[in-house]
């Protein structure tokens, strides 16, 4: 097993009831990351609707899913519940959410809706398709290993990642964001594990914030998210890339885009994030 | 009252269920406009949210919500089922399914996750806001008037709409599409009500499919809808861009921003809709 498998696994309870165990070493500043919060909940319904046999057993993939952040997610146990929707021919969709009770009672803490299919009957053909960015090497690029040591041990989940940011996109970390709206990387796990349909709705939200690019640092807290995977991504690293372009009142939307080692574009998002403007 | 109010309107029946009627005059092709759905359905459950009173009664605006389409709805009645997930300082989420009962049973036709909160809160600063599109004055632009009369018929929704399309955005109607992957234009609604934040959920899926551009006609069913209300919009016009980037396999994402008369930037919108390819 690797450590993305570990730590999006569930165990069944009931129908529709699973329990799952969040790892501290997936977390940001204490608060489990949203993309693996993502990737285990659609991990679930994907288990739950398959089990409904027919049409639903081969699909497999994640192909669209829409997370609501309603509380931050802690270390520890998880109960994942789940229930379906509809069972179509090309797609099946259901419903997932998770719940941690600190104090004994259950508080929710994510609900998601989301549709899946069989990647194959919609990868091909390709009429249409954003171009990979022009990015430097891996090993021209900024590995994690190179943030302060005070801010690597406080983001857990930097030792699950190979990432290295295109050198402009890592200069809000020596003070000097681009301002661009643009963060730009290479990632894959550090551990080898392969990207799957699944690990692309963690990788989708795995880099720094794209506000930290714009010089507005500390947490920028999902409030929903949505993402969409349109292809089997193949072997290798992936290339991310995210954008903003409206930046009002303490919100602004973050839009991640991947590619796959061929340069497909395999997946995209958009999610509707809180900062903290300087005042 | 306005048409839009009317269409919209539910009546409490119990604790979380209300009753509606979807009326033809929002269909095309015979099935209720999408927008529509998500208006009535944010209606909906806006007012359950008010309902519980502290918080949630000043989040008013939908700031976010996402809808999965199950089935296509027809004219005739609707049950619709709301769900309070969570009522926060800034934002209240919730739940919201709507439902038919064309053979007796229930058949679910859409189900929908949304936030909702109060724009005041969020408006400003505006720090980074995309610019509107330079169309042509309204005048200048192709009303639906313009289109073949059998058209307009199959598509009682134009008459409720004032819509004007640039005409690159319209050349898809004399078989001449312009293959940007972009339609854009004005609109507002034909009965002079003036748009607010709910109606923008209406007005994010109230123009032709983008794909009509690429030259791909016929229906584009809408799997997944997500959108984002940024401001309260001022009156008069609004300016819609819609845009696709990525047509793969009889998918395609739809993009959708709208500005106010004042060119501010008041709400995005991107669903994955499917498509009908030249075999």
């Amino acid at each position: 097993m690797s450590e993305f498998d570990d730590a999006v696994a569930v165990t069944p309870v009931t129908e529709g009831l699973w329990a799952g165990r969040l790892d501290d070493g997936w977390s940001i500043g204490g608060a489990v990351n949203g993309g693996l919060l993502m990737a285990l909940a659609g991990s679930a319904l994907g288990r739950h609707l398959a089990g409904h046999g027919g049409n639903a057993s081969g699909h497999d993939a994640p192909v669209a899913l829409s997370a609501y952040f309603l509380s931050a997610s802690r270390a520890g146990a998880v109960e994942v519940r789940t229930e379906v929707a509809r069972v179509g021919r090309e797609l099946s969709t259901g419903q997932v959410s998770l719940a941690q009770s600190p104090a004994g009672t259950p508080v929710e803490r994510v609900r998601a809706l989301a549709s899946f299919g069989d990647l194959r009957t919609w990868e091909h053909p390709v009429l249409r398709s954003p171009e990979p960015p022009e990015l430097p090497p891996p090993d021209e690029c900024v590995p994690a290993s190179a943030a302060p040591p005070d801010f690597v041990a406080a983001v857990p989940l930097l030792a699950r990642l190979d990432l290295r940011l295109e050198p402009e996109s890592a200069a809000w970390a020596t003070g000097q964001p681009s301002q661009r709206g643009r963060i730009r990387g290479w990632i894959r796990f550090a551990d080898g594990r392969p990207a799957d349909p699944i690990s692309l709705l963690f990788f989708l939200d795995a880099l720094p914030p794209v506000a930290f690019d714009l010089g507005i640092l500390g947490w920028a807290p999902t409030l929903e998210f949505t993402g969409h995977v349109r292809a089997e991504p193949a072997a290798g690293w992936l290339r991310v890339e995210l954008s903003t372009r409206t930046v009002t009142g303490g919100l602004l939307e973050e839009d991640a885009m991947i590619w796959d080692s061929t340069g497909a574009m395999v997946a995209q998002s958009r999610q509707l994030a809180g900062i903290r403007l300087p005042s």
